[in-house]
């Protein structure tokens, strides 16, 4: 047991945040101390600090390990994991670690709002306590360029300047975000290697190549003096890949072999059996499909950061001799920036604008497109719907969806198939033509990494609950103790340690909803609204009263989303005449508290329309006092 | 060419529907003529009528067969099609068939409303066309008991008073359905069974047994002077069923044999290759997880009209020394009628009340319950939000959901999962499991009805379009030439005859949305109020003003569904000034037109709150004159 510094109190089971961060091993990072004493501590030979001797035997032996003997020797150095996204839903993937003080972040993701937040652009994390804590976070870093790892950097540099590191087509997809934003030269972005190691205050960052849907993805291998942590980002393991080779296993399996503290891994597919597809399946039905569209122009919708996709269709496109051409907005960006950084080759002549799509026949040309999700304004959807301004579908396009519906997105995709059908083109949109692979790993490749990794503790992240349960299951049928496995929650304080692993009390945390340009002022109250008014819409009652209760003008009913009111007439007149005679009984009754009188009328006008119409309109009564 | 009454004026390639209704082959049918003259045509026997003989050939040597000579003879006596639902959606079934004058009504149903159809409880067909040929129109004759099949039954006999023809089970739950809209005396209930042919005007309708995921669930074959139509209602081919026996395949044999005209398809399952599993694979999945459970109470959440479902469940039961309960309304009702009529057996004291639950152990209880869609209101949503009133799920229980999402509820169902596992239940939810077989037909099945009943016209039907047209390639591939293949439209009058398929004018068809009582109420403006409400809420501007145009009170701000308010009051209180100053600036102007004034204030505070938050409110101006 080399750890430096123990303290007693660090043991403390279930200790109250706030104590824990006020007895650091380091006293002098203190709030205000932008003074950077960690890398002293963290300059000490990795190898040499935090890992528990025992664990570089395979993990199955270690459930015969006399817990006991751990607890009464001195305490481990605790390292915090603090997750303030990405449990228990899919995306706003972000987690801090702390360790002697110093904080680092993986990750800052967003998720796309839930049909049930109305008019809800999109959803990020709670920052508050990233602002807590800003002068000991050393920096983000970021294991891939996907929206739900990377889409809420913006209101987080809004909030705290922090420096960013992530590898290059990640800093460039970073890059055309911030600029959106205007936020590019306020942010240091810091690009980094794979195996190349890098220090942030007293954690030793190693990222390691993993297969992803998009390229320049990484895991990290995370050194502080509590122990090594791995945190997989979304990953799979492909051994035939279009580039960049399969994810480094050796690699994961070097840190297993040093002694793995804990494991934080993808469980997006945790639910399937086997290993997915490789990338080359794709390949290979691209190219028969090539063959089959003849004489017909190819569409092909995909996600925008597939560049491994969009690369074979160039390829294919190449061998074919037809020209490619681009459509939607962040295909066109991210295409160009590839080019721009290497990620994307294409022989000179091979790309032409859209504009010039029509000069040539459609069996020179393939199209590549966003909308494969089906989303409304995306180009494909506006092909389906005749309304694209370059592009018109017809008999004569071979349509390909290279992307599995997103759950949730079903319908839509159908109602693109649906238009694009109808316009007589041939749309091929199934999974049994092998036109997508999924990003993520199955349950084998995730056995595969537990293996490796043959981590003490074991925590399964990035999934609905139900995904991180089969990961939990999974990882237990592999022999790691079920005490050992801990499926975390947002703002969970976690701490590990060569001891044991404890929560302590929860961090501030949560989501925030992004509405046009307000950030986190769509809240509960807004929502319920938004969702009463539309189930049934809303009726306004407005009238001018004197000072005495009489009635001076009005009352007015309007009601909108409510009935066609043309039709409804005489529900409308009744109602109103039930107003007044409110008005009269309150007038009667000497009433002149007007929250009451609004009451009243709410109350009436309620349970009357309820009747008539079995609907709950909301009823909003003004009252005027001149 | 034996056909009665040949009218030259029936071949008018897409003649109007009023000149085709006015010249029918029996004109003592008239509008108001409920004389029935109709039985003494259809009394000849069916064989005589319609057949073209050459039909009785194979299907695949029709395509030789010379068109020419075919149109040069008499004209056969035709049939109209006209389907007013169920046609590029799934759901909301209903066709009328017409022939000689007489009408005929296959199915009623509703569809449930897609998500952008805020409020609406379900959505209905269209009756104007059904209401216009009232008289014509001699009965309703139905498939199966679902709620797209029957489920609008109720709306149309508030309309209509028609009799229904149906199997007994499906009687039973038309019933449920007529009492809970307390139409029940007044309809005529006609109880009929498979390969009992009954007439209604000229047409013999035969019912043929079929599989479906609900007992008594029959095709037609319909027999008019114009020829043999058969529609297949939804359908599958399970040899092994659990009861009833497999789909009468004979029947559609001896049709096929005697020459079908037309072949009316369920298109459901028409993207999935193969043949669709019998529901004693279930049977076995289930048998495997009851001795899985062992100790645990079990819940299982399937479909209440899935009555072999349920009979497998409670034969597992009695197998297994369990006590059944039912939790959920409509599992309720549907397993009591089933009971009364004998579609389940169930030995003395299986069947217990659900309050009675408690007082058995947990190994000693199954549990059928409504909710495996995941339906918000439904008893296993309840049970995961730990808010049934007689169930709370722990640890104890092992639960399935015996069934899969229906597209778009996807996420519902995942939210149910992850509640049930987070309270600690073991969970089987995923199709590898095989707790849940489709109930139709994939494409080896439709592929066996097509090659049976060798139509000379085929017709998809049930379906999205992207199903009708799959069905359309399969039957193309079997040798049924594409100018005999119709995509038919909802609301297209499809005339069938010998000769060939030719569409007339489009006849009254659509949608109409049912909210609570109001049937037809809400239509495309309510619906765009409710969306927009749904969005960015509402801000209302009310103020008093005098005859001249001075402001007597307010302007007042009220906003709903926004902004968080108390958050918001610069945002509000600049709003409120810039209202001020267009009112005072049309009082400069001596602008007295309130519309113009109110325009003005629109466009002015539209403008502002955009800049401000990029979000556009519904503003609604309010101005009463004292």
């Amino acid at each position: 047991m080399n750890q430096p510094s123990p303290e007693k109190n660090d043991r403390k089971p279930r200790a109250p945040r706030a104590s824990k961060a006020a007895a650091p091993a380091k006293p002098e990072a203190g709030k205000n101390g932008r003074a950077k004493p960690a890398p002293k501590a963290a300059a000490q030979p990795a190898e040499a600090r935090g890992a528990d001797n025992a664990r570089r035997k395979p993990f199955y032996s270690r459930t015969r390990r006399p817990q006991q003997k751990q607890k009464n020797g001195p305490a481990a150095t605790p390292m915090h994991i603090i997750p303030l996204g990405g449990l228990g839903e899919v995306g706003k993937n972000i987690t801090l670690y702390e360790c002697q003080g110093d904080m680092l972040m993986v990750d800052c993701g967003l998720v796309f709002p839930d049909s049930d937040m109305f008019g809800v652009d999109l959803v990020i994390p709670d920052f508050t306590y990233v602002a807590q804590n800003k002068d000991k976070i050393k920096g983000v870093v970021i294991t891939h360029g996907h929206e739900d790892h990377i889409g809420a950097l913006p209101y987080l540099l809004k909030q705290v300047n922090l420096p960013v590191y992530a590898t290059r087509l990640t800093i460039g997809l970073i890059k055309n975000k911030l600029e959106e934003h205007g936020l590019l030269g306020r942010t240091k972005l810091v690009e980094i290697t794979p195996r190349r190691k890098f220090k942030l205050g007293c954690f030793s960052i190693d990222p390691i190549h993993v297969n992803h849907s998009i390229p320049d993805a990484v895991a990290f291998a995370i050194e502080c003096p509590a122990g090594i942590v791995i945190q997989t980002g979304d990953f799979k393991v492909d051994y035939t890949p279009l580039s960049g080779g399969p994810t480094d296993l050796a690699a994961f399996a070097e840190y297993g072999a040093k002694g793995v503290l804990a494991l934080l891994s993808d469980s997006t597919n945790a639910e399937r059996p086997g290993f997915t597809a490789t990338e080359k399946k794709v390949a290979q039905s691209f190219a028969n499909l090539f063959r089959r569209a003849d004489k017909q122009r190819i569409i092909i919708a995909t996600f925008a950061s597939n560049l491994y996709r969009i690369q074979q269709i160039i390829d294919l496109a190449v061998e074919n001799g037809r020209k490619v051409a681009v459509s939607g907005r962040s295909m066109a960006n991210n295409t160009q920036m590839a080019l721009e950084l290497g990620y994307l080759h294409a022989p000179e002549g091979v790309l032409i604008d859209i504009e010039q799509l029509n000069k040539y026949p459609p069996e020179k040309i393939v199209l590549i497109t966003t909308g494969s999700q089906g989303e409304p304004l995306s180009a494909l959807s506006r092909m389906a719907s005749s309304s694209h301004r370059n592009v018109h579908v017809g008999p004569g396009d071979f349509i390909i969806i290279s992307a599995t519906p997103i759950p949730g997105n079903e319908k839509m995709v159908t109602k693109v198939v649906n238009g694009l059908l109808l316009l007589g083109a041939e749309v091929i949109y199934e999974s049994m033509y092998d036109v997508h692979v999924s990003g993520h790993a199955c349950q084998e490749e995730q056995k595969l990494i537990l293996t490796l990794t043959s981590p003490k503790f074991f925590l399964p992240v990035h999934g609905e609950y139900k995904q991180l349960k089969k990961h939990a299951m999974t990882a237990e049928s592999l022999g790691i103790p079920a005490s050992n496995i801990h499926i975390a929650e947002i703002g969970q304080d976690i701490r590990l340690s060569a001891d044991g692993l404890e929560t302590g009390e929860p961090v501030p945390a949560g989501a925030v909803m992004v509405d046009g340009l307000g950030v986190g002022d769509v809240g509960n109250v807004v929502l319920r609204d938004r969702r009463h008014l539309s189930q049934d819409g809303l009726v306004i009652v407005v009238a001018t009263v004197s000072a005495g209760g009489q009635l001076l003008a009005g009352p007015d009913l309007v009601s909108r989303g409510f009935v066609y009111v043309r039709e409804s007439e005489e529900l409308m007149e009744e109602a109103r005449r039930l107003v007044i005679q409110c008005f009269e009984r309150c007038r009667a009754e000497r009433t002149h508290d007007w929250n009451s009188v609004k009451t009243r009328v709410r109350e009436t006008l309620s349970a009357y329309i309820y009747r008539r119409t079995k609907r709950s309109p909301m009823i909003l009564p003004i009252l005027m006092e001149v």
